[in-house]
């Protein structure tokens, strides 16, 4: 009966659904342009709806103040574009051919349009943010910006790295994908005026949730179908990302079942390769074992909401814990 | 005779020349990171010393002033640091592999770092503008970052484009290049404490100037050795880029040399091949043509210093200009 409980984002999203709508055109407008290319890229990029968590976790900021200023619309905008900034660019980094059921722009196009497009909503989203007015909150989100790209460097030099460590691995993640949804929430209550400390409980529950959100990502790399995910199998590791389920089934092999797993990687994985892995993962629980470490954060960010009293927003929260521990793409 | 006129950069840098150490200082330590990697590639990059330009430049505004603030120094590092950033880009959409005599970030590493630590470098620079709490600074340097990256969208759009206008090409050119020219010497006058109208002079000038400046650079693509210059001879052509000589020279080729041009070009020229159409365009006055184009510029820019007094400063922004159509690298 444990799955009852698990609500759909759309369900979840119900206390801010109704400024979404204002958000997705806010982006269109901060975006417009003359230049026929972008407009083009641009439309096609933002057609494909992504999960608008980004946006969502702006709104669930503010929406815990006293009001819902239209700061916190431009802000929601703007981090949902420089997040798809950053989706281009990975794209590029990882040869991902997909991205939610569609090719990719470096793929539709190719990498150097990839480059231009996403620096172009890079400086646009930081535009966005500059419009806000708000020092605290153009100065946490540049602080961000340069996390999340820090983040992502570190991942780059890890690849192919078949000693990486979970505590390398852990900081990754903070910085490539808990950072900026931290600041989300952050920003999202400092527009919304809440107190320091409570702007910081948000803060830290976007952190846990951030890691517990990338944890099942990458163990989502290696599960379900191709088309319910919307991204390739196994596309980390293809890419040379080593992800928790594999650090934690390296950690688990002697030396001649590493060596093994080793070689067939480098060489690269056919479907069948990539299938007798799944296998192994699940034979030493290396799966089971990364959901539990999700929970593990689930559990720290619920912790983080105990300061605020019993609003439907606080229950939207606490139905994302449920639903990203839970959810199959 | 005229030879004699024409002063080295250094010597033209003269009345900033104190300030310059601060500013390379300054760029270093906005960007030192703990990450290996980024630190690694950004020592790499910032040892071969380019031009220092835009670092010019802005300290040039800013000398007109009374006094010359601290904030120049950091708007001057940073838009260095800024147009490193699209430097690192832009090698990777050009596929260029010499920059300054040494191979290209994503030569040496390969295009994903380089995509990241362009993106690393966009942020801190943009961190740092912020930091000058100037709003028309951080405004206009925003606005910048958006135009010039318009501009590389749009001259990759019309890569390949063998009916590439003189109109479209000036549009290409005044935003990816001069537009960032004029913003540092309107950021510099801004922090001067420079009147806005002479401060929107100094932005003409610095929008001329760069529109001879980049002129001048796509000459030197077919002129020159390839050592001196520190890029790679006809490297724009090769990467599908049509500039002013050569839209100049298809402009009086017939149909029948008009289409000996394109298939030689689109099956990818060897030296001899680009030696011919160096020739070619020497032969049909298009490279001439293309310097009286930037003369013309320049003395547009020169007309701009009129409202200021004969200072070292503006005759060091005139020494500048025939710096710049006279330079070989």
């Amino acid at each position: 009966m444990e799955q009852k409980t698990v609500l759909t984002l759309e369900e979840i999203y119900q206390p801010i659904q109704d400024r979404l709508p204002a958000v997705e055109s806010k982006i269109l407008e901060i975006l417009t342009t003359a230049n026929p290319l972008s407009s083009e890229v641009i439309h096609y990029f933002f057609k494909a709806k992504g999960k608008f968590l980004r946006p969502a976790l702006v709104l669930f900021g503010a929406s815990f103040g006293k009001h819902l200023p239209e700061s916190a619309v431009l802000t929601a905008a703007a981090l949902e574009i420089f997040h798809s900034a950053t989706l281009i660019h990975d794209d590029i980094i990882d040869s991902a051919y997909l991205r939610r059921n569609l090719p990719t722009v470096h793929a539709k196009w190719n990498p150097q349009v990839a480059v231009l497009v996403g620096d172009y909503l890079h400086d646009k989203a930081i535009g966005a943010i500059f419009d806000t007015k708000s020092e605290q909150v153009i100065a946490a989100f540049l602080q961000t910006a340069g996390i999340v790209c820090d983040g992502e460097i570190l991942e780059l030099n890890e690849k192919n790295n078949f000693n990486l460590k979970e505590e390398t691995y852990f900081t990754i993640i903070e910085r490539k994908t808990a950072a900026l949804l931290a600041t989300c929430l952050e920003s999202g209550a400092i527009l919304g005026g809440l107190e320091i400390e409570r702007a910081l409980s948000l803060k830290r529950f976007g952190t846990y949730f951030g890691m517990a959100f990338q944890i099942m990502d990458d163990c989502l790399d290696f599960m379900g179908q191709e088309n319910e995910f919307g991204k390739t199998l196994g596309a980390d590791l293809q890419a040379g990302v080593l992800t928790l389920p594999l650090i934690r089934l390296i950690a688990l092999l002697d030396e001649r079942g590493k060596a093994e797993i080793f070689s067939k990687v480098k060489s690269g994985l056919d479907s069948a390769q990539l299938g007798d892995l799944v296998l192994l993962l699940r034979e030493h629980g290396a799966i089971d074992y990364s959901i539990q470490k999700a929970r593990e954060f689930t559990d720290r960010a619920a912790l983080e909401l105990s300061v605020f009293s019993d609003t439907p927003t606080r229950r939207s929260l606490e139905a994302l814990l449920r639903y990203v521990v839970e959810r199959n793409r």
